[in-house]
């Protein structure tokens, strides 16, 4: 099983209008619901790959409500799938709801997508405010799902108002001391403290990561990144790919051509690639192929923040890793 | 006691954004949620008024279930109001509600404040489903409601899916025949065929009544609508305030001043002015004045939809009532 935490989940509409014009009113042609924030997101993505995924976080609220039938609907859907491949087998749901109620509303994001210019506008609502009481009802849960001895740990996403900064620092510590491999995905102050905890891995994006280290370059950004506790660094590049430093080499990854298309969820995607080669103990530029591969079918798919199984499959062979030098 | 139907009922959401950028992803600094659709703002400004409403139309789902919390928590608020003057008197709810559940989820609308220009741009989910069998559902409550003998009763706003075209004209007639008065607020073709039910009173506004009459010229346009059935025809006109039509004369009325402001809601508060003077059997010119009064102070409301009660006191006065001459 691999865990995955999202502390601000949301639920993610997505609304098609037929042109956005800012100020006029609109109707919304077609309204899709779903379980939304980056850890909810990579679970979603390892659950596809056939890996048992348990994720937790904060849920609340009318909105939480549908965000849990939402998943307790999909796992359902997955239960029913004929021979299911992957580690998970068939007849088990993939991904296990651990979400922790609180008093709070869950957040909506509303995502408008322009059929005319297939851009997308993203609305993204607060979260709710989380009380010292429930954080700490949180911990106890967290404490409990790593003693359940998952294969890794991601952490993911911004943190809902009342939660500390120092957040993921402390969720990163209680990993290493479970001895469960983790990966971080977050910005800003809350990456800052939780690199220092020092993560098994960190993924940041080239502006993430320029954000943190004051450096625009990216293999020199990802090395100072190291410096500041990770023992890997995983750094998205958008069309140009990922670079992963590591204790043994620094690799750079991507596809053979670039892709258009829909951006939403590479990230997490990329995510999913990680960790899954770190659940089957791949070597680093396996990895950086797989999560690479995740991310261009992620772009290249229909759906936003799906990812498509064909072009992921013919996409993986095509991924060049190459070995990265210091500049 | 007055009724207003509300088919195609909404939670309304507001979000605050300091600018909206198209394709840009927004932090939302506010959400504000409240019950929507037209005839449930008609019943919100009535309450205000101190006239006793009840509420009927489709709600459903999740977020029919926020609605109705909300409509329950505002009626709590009235009713430990100190000293409400008006009709419905103090420790009476003075919105009451008869919403009929089916099983489709109600609609979202959600409506982006722009804090840079102050524009609001409005995104409309479709409503839900309604099948045959919950349109005569509704059938059956709405008879039994104008058994409770309302004053007046309004119908408002679009049909959502799976009601018939003709739904207000058959509403029109089961009022008529249960002596009720009645006043349609709709467009298109509802209205159309809504017209030809000989509703008391319409209330289009000069889009809608050019685009069932085929004539710009208000005046011109709202005695061809009430040729085609109606036997009062209120147009608002924005900020040329509104023109009356009825069976015994035409008048004109405005504000002094034009008003810049927000135009959401103005003419739902047209619609509860004109009824709060039917249900007290005003003459004419003192409804329009009321619509005009209530319109124009929710143009200046700081709060979209809201009307501000100390300039409505003080613009009814004001209001320059005349009789309008065919052109």
């Amino acid at each position: 099983m691999i865990l995955t935490v999202t502390l601000n989940a949301a639920l993610d509409l997505t609304y098609r209008v037929p042109h956005l014009v800012p100020h006029a009113s609109h109707r919304v042609r077609e309204v899709t619901e779903r379980p939304g924030g980056k850890g909810l997101n990579v679970a979603r993505v390892l659950g596809a790959l056939g890996f048992r995924t348990t994720v937790t976080g904060f849920v609340g609220g009318e909105t939480g409500r549908v965000l849990r039938a939402l998943l307790a609907a999909n796992a359902e859907a997955e239960t029913g799938k004929e021979g299911a491949e992957g580690p998970a087998g068939g007849g088990t749901p993939r991904v296990t709801d651990a979400l922790v109620q609180v008093a709070g509303r869950t957040r909506r994001t509303v995502g408008v997508v322009d059929e005319t210019t297939g851009d997308t506008t993203q609305l993204n609502e607060p979260g709710p405010h989380i009380t010292p009481e429930e954080w700490d009802g949180f911990l106890t849960v967290y404490r409990e799902l790593l003693g359940r001895g998952p294969a890794a740990v991601a952490l993911c996403g911004s943190l809902p108002p009342g939660v500390p900064v120092g957040a993921y620092a402390t969720l990163v510590r209680e990993a290493r001391t479970a001895r469960i491999p983790v990966l971080l995905d977050t910005s800003g102050e809350p990456l800052r403290r939780g690199l220092a905890a020092r993560p098994d891995i960190v993924k940041p994006n080239a502006e993430e990561l320029a954000g943190i280290t004051g450096t625009a370059e990216p293999l020199r950004a990802a090395r100072a990144a190291q410096r500041r506790g990770a023992h890997a660094v995983a750094a998205s590049l958008g069309a140009d790919g990922m670079l992963l430093v590591a204790q043994d080499g620094a690799w750079s990854a991507a596809v053979p051509e670039r892709l258009a298309g829909n951006p939403t969820g590479a990230g997490d995607s990329a995510v999913a690639g990680l960790l899954s080669g770190l659940a089957e103990d791949l070597p680093w530029p396996d990895r950086l192929a797989r999560a690479v591969a995740l991310s261009a079918a992620t772009v290249r798919s229909p759906v936003a923040g799906e990812f498509d199984e064909a072009t992921y499959a013919q996409l993986l062979p095509s991924v060049r890793v190459r070995k990265a030098e210091t500049p």
